[in-house]
């Protein structure tokens, strides 16, 4: 048996946990650059908490609100500079994972001045600002990974900085800022959680460690799909499926991610398919390429999903994910041409061919 | 749902982890005090695994092995004088938990004077210095913990340090070293980790990840307790009982412990009954106890222990435990109001009087 385990952020779930929380603020430091999308933070109340927090705790703040779906390398760029003008000696990052990754990201380049091709060498000169993360949506677990995921350009493609420098310090997880998400954003993340829990529990470098906390998740957020039916979503459910989103990001933390996010990544930069929903769509098929070789851990995840068949899986999700976008004969030889190159191909069970990686795409889109 | 989570030592658990990971010594200083007990971590290979990878490394080290069971505030004293004198970066614990907790408590003491009312304050002035933990033992936890449990001779118990400045930075876990331990301590010291597990679980301060691990803890515990007949142990099962001892103190981590460690500690104290076995001992009678107000979770309990009933478990205990020492009434009426003075009764579901501790007690040695 052979497990590795890192985790050091202080999470911290619950209604009020930013309030509650924030003294411990005051050990990260005198100034802040608060980092968060172009308006939800400030509807869901999650940014008042925050500003109301530092206020009290008389901590210089900027609010910096700028950061875009699948924020690129110069987003992040652009924040740093604001950052070390603003002599921030932390950063907030609130939101989705877009603000999350961003913060992250930010937090690094505010410290290390690096060329685009170094920010992705996982080795820096100095340590990155301390990092508080808000999420803001159930799916992405950034609040509890070494992982910041760029639109790079350069490739064609996304990018991850995996370094433990920028695990955050806190994580403050209240469920009423995800009350405000529409029903589409709160399916597309809790796939995205679902992929997380899922791939994790299927990669190599999973583990008897990592595998607990993945079953726990999957079936938290399977369960919780299913009570998505209906007018309006419960607050428990909303609760389970946050909790769920951030052990799911304990697990990748652990296992790093698979083929999954290797192939969504694609549809988002060149189709614009929501991460989380890419992900779904594409979970699967992916399950019936592992299985067709280890049918036992696929049985696995499908009796921790309360699924009697990988057919009863696949079901729950397509009724969750709503009619299927379609993709062209090119458009999968192209992508399943870049995803073949990442590092993800290595960490799935069963190493794919480029080959299967464009049958498991067409089995997704037809 | 409230969650908290925090455990930021990096865990690295499989064979030959010592040798693999001893380059992240060097990053904890340039010498090291190595504390053990008196003979086990030489017998068993950690203590040379240590030596070995301090020599390759060019790391000043000293060993100290004097650490006797259950240590006392003035062994630690004297251990941190070792370590101030000898100039030591770091401390690294090889052992089960009482070299561990005393590393701990060294660590502390090295860096900071205190009376003895201020050592389990859990506010110092300055931080500790870091902490490598090699457990040999699969029991503790302490390796993943904020505690290090002294006997204090003041109040005739043993008291706790409970302070994140004492979760190890590094630990290294080779059930290789479990190999050489008697039945007895591999039995004792396996009923340790599933108090910590049951305790966790159905602690007041649990949560849904902490009840997550615990489960998987004391599943794999149970399933390894009968896996213990015969006249060798197979080496998987050490690996599962060293895996599962290390999550159920990630557990206590979260959850700290409850009446079965504030009764345990008189066991340990007055009678010298070993620590885990003191737990196992009480157990049974603990969770009829629980299991009268509060059946649910202690059938949960007896789920992920495989047991039927609640009668099953206490078989299986019963049959690693063997003949029980018996304690008479007025042994009964002192441990009794010893315990109920402890923090671990406010943390226990259903509060017990110091009538209910006297019959749990009385039921476990009858």
């Amino acid at each position: 048996m052979n497990v590795r385990y890192f985790m050091p952020t202080r999470v911290f779930i619950g209604p009020g946990c930013v309030k509650a929380n924030a003294p411990r603020f005051s050990s990260l430091g005198s100034s802040a650059l608060v980092m968060t999308g172009r308006s939800s933070a400030r509807l869901n109340g999650s940014a008042g908490d925050v500003r109301a927090a530092l206020e009290s705790l008389g901590i210089r703040y900027r609010f910096y609100e700028e950061i875009e779906p699948n924020p690129t390398i110069a987003d992040c760029r652009k924040a740093a500079g604001v950052a070390r003008e603003f002599e921030a000696d932390f950063v907030i990052g609130i939101g989705g994972g877009s603000p999350l990754d961003a913060a992250k990201a930010t937090a690094l380049l505010a410290r290390n001045d690096l060329v685009d091709s170094a920010i992705f060498a996982n080795s820096y000169p100095k340590p990155a600002l301390p990092i508080v993360a808000v999420p803001t949506t159930a799916g992405t677990g950034s609040e509890v990974t070494q992982f910041s995921i760029l639109t790079n350009d350069s490739i064609t493609s996304k990018s991850s900085i995996a370094w433990d420098g920028i695990f955050p310090s806190i994580a403050l997880l209240d469920a009423a800022y995800t009350e405000s998400l529409p029903r589409a954003v709160t399916v597309n993340t809790a796939l995205d959680a679902l992929s997380h829990a899922i791939e994790g529990y299927l990669a190599n470098k999973s583990d008897p460690m990592s595998r607990t906390l993945a079953l726990e998740s999957m079936g938290v957020i399977c369960r919780s799909l299913r009570r998505l039916e209906g007018a309006s979503i419960a607050r428990e459910v909303r609760e389970d499926l946050l909790f769920a989103s951030n052990m799911a990001g304990m697990v990748i933390a652990q296992t790093f991610t698979t083929a999954v996010h290797g192939m969504g990544y694609s549809l988002t930069y060149f189709r614009h398919i929501d991460h989380g929903r890419a992900n779904g769509l594409l979970l699967g098929a992916y399950l019936a390429f592992i299985a067709r070789d280890f049918p036992k851990p696929v049985a696995e995840v499908l009796s921790a999903c309360g699924a009697p068949s990988l057919a009863a899986l696949r079901d729950l999700l397509d009724g969750v994910l709503g009619e299927r976008e379609s993709i062209g004969e090119d458009e999968i030889a192209r992508f399943s041409s870049l995803a073949i190159k990442t590092g993800h191909i290595a960490n799935t069970m069963k190493t794919p061919t480029e080959g299967d990686l464009a049958a498991i795409y067409r089995e997704s889109f037809r």
